[in-house]
């Protein structure tokens, strides 16, 4: 049996520590290649390059690992590696480890988790690893021992179709970690405060600085995992669609009697749904 | 009773003709507000500006309308909106209208729909609207209709927590359009492929382009109805949590035998869930 093609990518730029933990910590699991920024990319989001090319180039970073820096955003990387460097889906995609939580509201903006979701929709299982610790010189052990372990589970089980994980592991020596706990993405959410500075010019701007916080009182969230010393894994989902709120549109808008004899008809006719 | 504040924002920046249409549907419903980014943002997804200031400046372009040109990304404008001009939530964000489709998995590399989510993160009703045509002269005189009757219908209802929606006009004339379809995000994505260009300097660089494939065989879909001459509107939660999934993990991890005598318990203890 060939060995699992595993594919690394992370946010914070193919020179960080963090990418540097998880490629160690997964090298023994198959063969593994690494694809990442040339720069930092933490809050990219899915942002994808359109209208503007993308550079790759290889890299020898990593001991007996193919590698190459892209100029592009962390999504980018996977799609470019997929079809330029790999020629074929990898059997898992590995992104991380994050320098800094990606818990909660965090994973929309999250270039890290962003990566993850793309192989994920291109139908490789993925997961990232994030280190709820933002320094340069934070120590990686604890979150790559997990990322192994929870990679090792992947590989063994798969994941259903159409998800993959978010995991993050508390700032806590490996010994003082409790386990890992299953849950769902807590209610959170950052409020905004820009410092406006003044330039030479006497122009304004401003930095984007802000204060995360947490609305949710449940015991099954990612943010109460990590404030309880455990590792979070909450399995995630590239489907937004709200299904609650279809009944609600279709309750409350009576666009129906507004149509005219204009032959414009706005109206939401519940024989046409087929929910 | 004062007028609803209403926020306008797009991905395709301050001078594009989609929000100049969207600023015309919306102006007599409340007191409108643009701020845009003063670049094109297409598939800026959720990214944000950090470690980086932002500029905001004003100008003129909207006749009686407040309106600025920030120089970040979609979501930025929403933040520095909120923090920095209006001072407040306003009672509607609409975001657009997009040159171009949003439908299905688009939602998550558009910066329009980024938009319309972060003002949902932020407690402000939202709604994102799309032309499915590309061309800079498109035609928006349907989806500009079509804009107003929803943003009447928000700020009459409001929208259930946490969601917002998600609204695709199909590039046909207004007469020829069927009504709206109220339904889900349809299974699809992009196969990529990168075209190779070689530089003056003997360098490759690489050109996104893709296809677009839909998997999805619902009528109850975003892309059926597009298909079909409606409107699509699909609710939209910012909740990513893959909730199906759980249980796969809880049943196939069986990672309790994995702790041993070291002190480090990588176990999964279903008594800990409170799921």
């Amino acid at each position: 049996m060939s060995k699992p093609l595993i594919l690394v990518v992370n946010d914070d730029g193919v020179t960080s520590q963090g990418i540097k933990a998880l490629v160690e910590a997964v090298k023994d699991l198959g063969e593994v290649v690494v694809v990442a920024p040339d720069s930092p990319q933490s809050g990219m989001g899915h942002a994808i390059s359109i209208g503007k090319p993308l550079r790759l180039t290889e890299v020898h970073l990593f001991e007996g690992i193919k590698a190459y820096k892209c100029s592009g955003t962390p999504v980018d990387c996977v799609k470019l590696a997929v079809d330029k460097v790999l020629h074929r889906k990898p059997d898992l995609c590995v992104s991380g480890i994050n320098h800094g939580s990606n818990s909660s509201i965090n994973i929309i903006y999250s270039g890290t988790m962003s990566a993850a979701m793309e192989a994920s929709l291109e139908g490789t299982p993925s997961v990232g690893f994030s280190l709820c610790d933002y320094r340069e010189e934070a120590d990686f052990t604890a979150s790559a021992y997990y990322a192994k372990l929870i990679a090792e589970q992947i590989l063994k089980y798969g994941l259903p179709k159409h998800s993959l994980l978010n995991v993050n592991v508390p700032k806590l020596p490996q010994g003082k970690i409790k386990g890992m706990k299953i849950g769902r993405q807590a209610l959170a959410k950052w409020e905004e405060e820009y410092i406006e500075r003044i330039d030479p010019f006497g122009k304004p701007y401003y930095w984007l600085t802000g204060k995360f916080v947490n609305y949710d009182q449940g015991h099954d969230t990612d943010e109460f995992a990590l404030a309880n010393g455990y590792v979070s894994v909450v399995p995630v989902q590239h489907d937004l669609t709200a299904h609650h709120v279809i009944p609600f549109i279709n309750e409350n808008w009576n666009l129906k009697s507004t149509s005219g004899d204009d032959g414009i008809v706005p109206g939401v006719s519940k024989e046409e749904f087929n929910l």
